[in-house]
């Protein structure tokens, strides 16, 4: 019998908001060896919480606050948690992972997990301390911006050093891009801030004077001294990414040619580097703010310096940011940019689906296909800052043609009709990070078949964008072999960094060396005995799971699939001129990636013979109901 | 001889920007008998600090914060401090008074005043801990708005508790309205945030762990509870302003038809309390937020609700921006007005000069006088609530033509020229708080002749505004009579209130009992022994004392008057329909007041007799001086 003796507190918080209950219940160590924390754990609870087809803004959508076993003890970048629930975006599943110092002091309060079900009858927000969990009126917060929240909260409860994760308006009026700011950190995508509001939730504050005790502290040290070293020698970690923060990989995505701009019309033409690049944004910086035990610090506060928006800060923007709210939308005022971020952050909007849903209502605009009387009289073109900035504040006030675009690209899309669904660049609904993914094939397989939609962290393929030869070398523009290196760097994101969890940008750090660290460092903090091959078995596992709720929910290969623009629309300038992925493409990439999952290739569903193989069978049921419901 | 045993510290706190030095001195006792504390001795520090004729704006002048002996005693509504400087406005005298918790943290890290002087080569901050000071870089910090800057500051030296007063952008681009913002708090008026900005000062950041002793404990509590049974028995202040805050006199003096609007055109006209008395204010209040040790509260936080402006909040719009943010700029939608207020509190500019200014700009635009394109392209006309806060954004960063108003009205006008003075509302340079004073004479009689400019609060006559028959019943249209009681109110209020100090929302409520009070408590606190005779006295000396630094830099007699408009265009409608300040009024006024004050109506100064009775021979030459200049 498995005990966990550290790293895990071995507790986890369920709070029904209807009935104003909480229990705390034992974490299964069997749970936790299979599945670890985070992302694998809330998957598991998820899975196990919720019926199929539940809608994802009722009470019985269940949303979970999961950091891991690594939260809060001394190894570095693991402040993070997962946030997971059914989707209001997508309806398939929302994992969306935030960091900064929410998800340690989780763990210092003694909680593995918090799973919120229910709705409260009136606003709330919940403070924890500790083991002890209140539940306070939010009617005043209701309706206020993120940043006051935390002030009003932490002063209310009297200490400033407690943490809050909370909605602002957007999350509150239930638009489905809405997030959960922690800090200045967001739980960004998928929609996890319009389940916080359908539960009536405006924050979670948190406070803990425990610690994460670690079992073997000897091991456990030298694992970790293991990790700084390839931190240390790691070319990009710490001259780049801590200097500069993710701005780098605009310059790096530029040069090649996968800079989206322009709702991806533009790719490779409209690539302003000079004024939205890492020496650009630099200048602007005023302080790095780590997240807790993190020695990298790739976060950069930065202030407009001049010009309309003066004054205004924000913690960002981070490399999607810049896409989406800049070359995006045809903006290269880095002042814009930051102004955009903190309207986002402030008002709790997902930048990326944000930016991303103004692009197709610019270009819409552009066609002629919307008027300028549908848009409330805004003057909306590609550059014109002013106006992407009063659409943001109208979609989190759901005001006037704020309304149309509040739900995302896809929603957007149908309610405007005039076959303007074809300019919504999303995937499952979730809309496209910066990456022009028809130059880097496998990253776009990740997109096409992640279990979130357009995710580009949920098995980011650093082999193509940084070059960087692990396992093996390859060739982004190629299609052959995608489908295989897209389930490695799925399973290895899924075991390594979303569940521990780690933060992602070590990935092509630790390289083939992340599942002997984990492991490491997973049986030193716990008791565990996992090997290597564990982790990467407990990572297919979670993909699995992943796509077996997908499955459930009535999705398959057909929704496997690509915005039609990169399908049919080469890119047209550039380091990657003339890339597309064609429908063929497409198809041979999902053949090989169903193949190496051992998922079979007319519906794209796991076998049950690999559902057994990774000790699923509990959900063989409701895969075999699922793909005969297909084949009908 | 005389020595304090206790609430003065006794220590000052002198630091010198240019040479990056501190040093501690102590507070010379017969200083304090003689000026009390707060603005009578910041008055006095600036007085012996300066020769006449220093810019405002160069490192010459000195920037003096100065709580005072009650501050961070158990009295109430004692957490105050004035703000002391030569003013950039008006070219007089800068004193402005805030609150909340930064003057008493002051107190407790042992200063009863800190004087600024010189000015730093590159942007600092002063962190004071207890004794010790620190001079930190703010180079980062430049720029930034005022709730941001605070909380990073609090950040840097790691101690959330620590209390900050800072400036925004508009004090650093030397905006001669900008203001000083510590908390959610203002030293609003007179350009004292473009004295710290000329100063590269960004803040001051201020934590102590010192308690403020009394000498007598059981007399101050005897007298302390005297003054709480007058603030119970008080009708308005508890019922009144502790529920609604300050919005209960929108109603008050809307009722008497002095509530001024549309940049006083439409005083009696336009008067929507509906939409912004305290009933309507009242919906949107989300929290009271009590300065230390106040058990009244009357600040109340807002929150916009719905509409464009959803989701922003304030600490308040108080009484004076419902006005100038409000209806003067033809605005009736209140969350337009919390909005603005909130940007005024960020970008650090006093909310009543930047709407009075403002104003100036909407009706210079209707008259023609401006065109659209000298506005860059705004339509600025009353009531177009989002032109307002696009000039509030212009003003603190200068740009365009909020260029031309970031000065406030006087100086805008001058530059507009074609006859734009007509229209500024100032007196001396400072705008014009809400109340129309053609229907409260003694109260206008106080603009009129305030050292400060235009200032509501340095000898308020409440018995006008409120009806309060002390020390007797008054008209308030009439003329007689009025130099004595604004003298009455003048002496006051300097030493009840602006010096101990004391909240001025007590004047009423203290009434005649005020100095009794003041000099039991300073008696119990200081071991001094003072009758209320002599309270009545250093109100009349630092009363003087600021006359005479006024006549040091040529003000007289004919600087005590109004804008035309008041004297020339009566009111139109209302409970003060067909009143105006003729400029006969205005001579008998001036020469009673004159006479009250025994100084010489010529010129308006005060006769060396005066100064040799409050003890003031040693300004007697300069006063003389001035005389003769203006004799010439």
């Amino acid at each position: 019998m498995v005990t966990l003796k550290g790293g895990y507190t071995g507790k986890i918080l369920r709070v029904n908001l209807t009935r104003k209950e909480t229990r705390v219940e034992e974490l299964d160590p069997n749970l936790a060896a299979a599945f670890i924390g985070g992302a694998g754990l809330g998957i598991k609870l998820l899975y196990d919480a919720l019926p199929a087809g539940v809608d994802p803004l009722s009470p019985e959508n269940v949303l979970i606050f999961a950091p891991g076993p690594m939260t809060g003890t001394d190894a570095p970048c693991a402040s993070r948690m997962a946030v997971v629930a059914r989707s209001p975006l997508t309806g398939g599943l929302a994992v969306a992972l935030s960091a900064g110092h929410f998800p340690a002091e989780l763990k210092f309060a003694g909680f593995d997990a918090v799973i919120i079900e229910g709705k409260a009858e009136k606003p709330v927000y919940l403070y924890i301390k500790d083991g002890e969990v209140q539940f306070r009126s939010a009617e005043r917060l209701w309706g206020m911006m993120t940043t006051d929240t935390q002030l009003f909260i932490k002063e209310e409860v009297g200490d400033h050093n407690t943490r809050v994760a909370c909605i602002g308006p957007a999350g509150e009026k239930l638009c489905r891009i809405a997030c959960i700011i922690n800090e200045r950190r967001a739980a960004g995508r998928k929609g996890v801030g319009a389940v916080m509001g359908s539960k009536n939730l405006k924050a979670i504050a948190v406070r803990g004077s425990g610690k994460v005790k670690v079992d073997d502290p000897q091991s456990f040290s030298s694992v970790l001294r293991d990790m700084h070293k390839l931190m240390r020698d790691d070319p990009a970690l710490y001259p780049g990414l801590s200097k500069v923060g993710t701005s780098a990989a605009v310059d790096v995505t530029s040069a090649m040619g996968i800079w989206s701009a322009k709702n991806w019309m533009d790719t490779g033409v409209f690539s302003p580097v000079d004024k939205l690049g890492s020496q650009a944004l630099d200048q602007f910086t005023i302080r790095r703010n780590p997240c807790y035990r993190c020695p990298v610090g790739c976060s950069q506060v930065r202030l407009a310096r001049s010009g309309r928006y003066a004054g205004v800060l924000s913690e960002g923007p981070e490399f999607e940011t810049i896409y989406s709210l800049g070359t995006n939308v045809g903006v290269d005022d880095p002042f814009a940019v930051i102004a955009g971020d903190r309207l986002c952050d402030e008002y709790g909007l997902d930048s990326i689906s944000a930016g991303v849903t103004i692009g197709m209502a610019l270009e819409l605009c552009e066609r002629g296909i919307l008027s300028r009387e549908e848009v409330d009289g805004l003057e909306l073109r590609f550059g014109n800052a002013q106006a992407v900035l009063d659409l943001i504040v109208k979609m989190a006030n759901r005001d006037g043609f704020g309304d149309v675009l509040a739900d995302g690209s896809r929603l957007a899309a149908q309610r405007i009709g005039r076959g303007a669904e074809r300019y919504a660049m999303h995937i499952k609904g979730l809309e496209l990070p910066a990456y022009d993914i028809r130059g880097a094939k496998a990253h776009g397989l990740n997109y096409i078949t992640s279990y979130t939609g357009a995710d580009h962290n949920r098995g980011y393929a650093f082999q193509e964008i940084f070059g960087v030869p692990v396992p093996e070398p390859v060739d982004r523009l190629a299609v052959e072999g995608k489908g295989k290196l897209c389930k490695w760097n799925q399973d290895f994101s899924a075991a390594c960094f979303d569940s521990p969890p780690f933060c992602n940008f070590l990935n092509s750090v630790l390289g083939p060396e992340g599942p002997r660290i984990v492991a490491g460092l997973l049986n030193a903090a716990s008791g565990l005995s996992l090997s290597p091959e564990d982790i990467w078995k407990a990572g297919e596992r979670i993909m699995n799971l992943a796509r077996v709720f997908l499955a459930r929910e009535g999705f398959s290969r057909a929704d496997d699939t690509l915005p039609p623009r990169l399908m049919e629309e080469p890119i047209k300038s550039g380091g990657s001129a003339g890339q597309l992925i064609s429908r063929e493409d497409l198809d041979k990439m999902l053949d090989e990636y169903y193949e190496a999952r051992g998922w079979d290739k007319e519906t794209g569903l796991p076998t049950k013979e690999k559902l057994v193989e990774l000790g699923l069978e509990y959900t063989a049921e409701a895969v075999e109901k699922a793909r005969t419901a297909l084949r009908k």
